[in-house]
């Protein structure tokens, strides 16, 4: 049985924290917050604590809480024997500068609070500074996850700026989508299957052979069309993007 | 029973001509192509040519050819009677000059050859010259899908702008991802959860909602760190979009 405290109440401690109350294996014995009232719902099934002198012996201590406030917190409890670990993808493992020994145990999802989350297909993408702490951090991942990947600090940072792409930019043009359909009252529905779809693509094709569409098809006449009709921030964008698209087919792989 | 002959020998043209072949209340009764080894394997189930002086009388007639080529072909049947649609998101209704009845059948999706297509849940956008043809159209049309709008070639015009942004675009966003992730020895499927979610979030948020991350924080330090890490044009593309992220929380719709 391994012993694991999880310190924080935000948004992905509360996933983890469901997660690891209903795993075999994984006990979680406490859990810290500043404010008592975001964990209090675990109240009953996990301590639960806002005092951090009060922190028992654990196995594995897992810091999830705001990029910039993860040092600060980890100095606090430099006191703590045990593996020591953060979730951000963002964040090196070096940031824990005063533990022996510490890792990284970043779920590489994006969470909305309230909509539960199957972990089960999340990647976990982990780093240790001792290789058996690699294998006590795989070995808690694989109880929750299938997908289990060991990620250098330098590979998560890389990640997340793929992530940015992929999830908040992709997000942000899914709202120009959604933008253009209200303008003009379109029901943005009636995107969401194209949407769907694009994503899932993936699974049988590289976004370079799945790509379509006039940029791809050198297009002139249409892409002169549809920037007419955008305004001018949006037809910066389109242009960028459609000459990005262009470059791809002209000079493949541009990194 | 409508009795309907479709022109194109394409991927939609094919995806198409299987659904009508196996939906009750739709007789497809011939299929046009210049080059008959595109549809030859329909033979049996449908009579096929590749003769437009032997295209028969039917109710509806689908061009489901290149938008290039969709006026040239349908001036070529100018002297068949009954309703003409063509199945382009880019082209106007009035592109079919010489036909009295004329309308726009058009299926929003992406199309992938031998990836069997599910029409079911595909928005048909709808449009006719004449009112009773589009209770024609919307007739089959719900016959094969469940979801049927009528959209007019201004909106489609619009909407094939929108689709453009969150297809094409967001699939260039997906390959810079693969890229960096190739570079940096990472398998790209790690980002494949992340990206699925980010589709799957828009049937409970709407892209405002759901956005997250460095520009929406405003993070000028992971921001600037990030920038760091990318090449000119990806730096580029990745300053815009930020941008653009920002002044949507700054000032909201932008259109």
């Amino acid at each position: 049985m391994v012993k694991v405290t999880i310190l924080g109440g935000g948004n992905l401690a509360n996933h983890l924290i469901s997660v690891f109350l209903k795993t075999e294996g994984i006990l979680l014995q406490q859990v810290f917050n500043r404010s008592l009232h975001k964990i209090k719902k675990f109240e009953g099934q996990t301590e639960i604590t806002d005092n951090l002198d009060s922190i028992r012996k654990s196995d594995l201590y897992v810091i999830c809480v705001s990029d910039s406030y993860i040092e600060t917190l980890a100095n606090k409890i430099s006191n703590l024997d045990g593996l020591v670990v953060h979730t951000s993808g963002a964040m090196s493992l070096d940031i824990l500068t005063r533990h022996n020994r510490k890792g990284v145990f970043y779920p590489l999802q994006t969470f909305t609070k309230d909509k539960n989350v199957t972990f089960e297909n999340i990647p976990f993408c982990l780093e240790a500074n001792k290789e058996s702490d690699l294998e006590v951090l795989k070995n808690i991942a694989s109880k929750i996850s299938k997908k289990v990947y060991a990620i250098d600090s330098n590979q998560r940072k890389k990640l997340h700026i793929a992530a940015v792409f992929v999830n908040n930019f992709v997000n942000h043009l899914y709202q120009v989508g959604e933008d253009i359909c209200i303008s003009n009252n379109i029901p943005f529905e009636i995107l969401h299957p194209l949407i769907i779809e694009t994503a899932n693509k993936l699974s049988d094709l590289s976004p370079r052979e799945a790509q379509t569409g006039p940029a791809k098809r050198n297009d002139q006449k249409t892409i002169a069309a549809h920037k007419e009709d955008l305004s001018t921030d949006l037809k910066e964008l389109y242009s960028l993007l459609t000459e990005a698209i262009s470059k791809t087919e002209t000079h493949g792989n541009k990194l």
